[in-house]
């Protein structure tokens, strides 16, 4: 099996999202795991959620480094930035460093922050709006 | 002040989120109003919550009902799809149509099932792990 290894080292990714009690919640976060796997068969990545559903952060960290990540980007699937993005998750993320000081955890902003995220939800907006595209007209 | 009007009548539009009781948890989801708005300046457009933010769905849709909106396209902003998706926000809006059974209410999918927003997502986690984009190396 052949990883995203470069000169900076084996590379990881953690999709980080909510998370809830009803199994179906997860499909759309996995998909996007699918899509990452779909363009870096063998890279790293898994999906993590804060409540509720497997594995939490820190359990898909471990799963990582135990398989050789030395750089991992977590990427929070939220859309809006609450205290979960801004507290609890850099919490996370802090403690993650300190149990691995070998690894470099790289914290990225939530997508809902992403001015491209706001750019397609607002296209999606405007083109459910057109008559053409409402399924009752 | 004009509005979307067409032969299929005043289009208006509800960006529904989740909500939460930190005030900056809104701030990304209006920022999607803010871009619908750029290209809609006339348009009739509100976001609604579900829980902790004003306005909830009723007093959203009341307001575009008021402001003489005929057919209102209701958006969830959600990632993932539980309960709340596949649920709460159908009966909400079951409830709007019979409250206003004179304008067309479409719900469309939650936005975490889109194909585009899956591919977006993916996108921009590929880019985060790439050495060039990590801000630690």
């Amino acid at each position: 099996m052949q990883n995203d290894t470069t000169a900076a080292g084996i590379a990881g990714l953690i999709l980080l999202a909510h998370g809830s009690r009803d199994a179906l919640w997860r499909q759309p976060i996995e998909a996007v795991l699918g899509a990452v796997r779909q363009t870096r068969p063998h890279g790293l990545a898994a999906c993590a959620y804060l409540e509720a559903c497997a594995p939490d952060l820190p359990t898909a960290a471990r799963g990582l480094v135990e398989a050789g990540a030395t750089h991992i980007t977590v990427l929070p699937l939220f859309l809006g930035t609450g205290k979960h993005a801004r507290e609890d998750i850099p919490k996370l993320v802090q403690e993650i460093r300190h149990t691995y000081p070998q690894v470099a955890v790289e914290l990225e902003p939530a997508v809902g922050e992403h001015p491209r995220v706001t750019a397609l939800l607002a296209e999606l907006a405007l083109a459910a709006m057109e008559p053409s595209g409402r399924s009752g007209s």
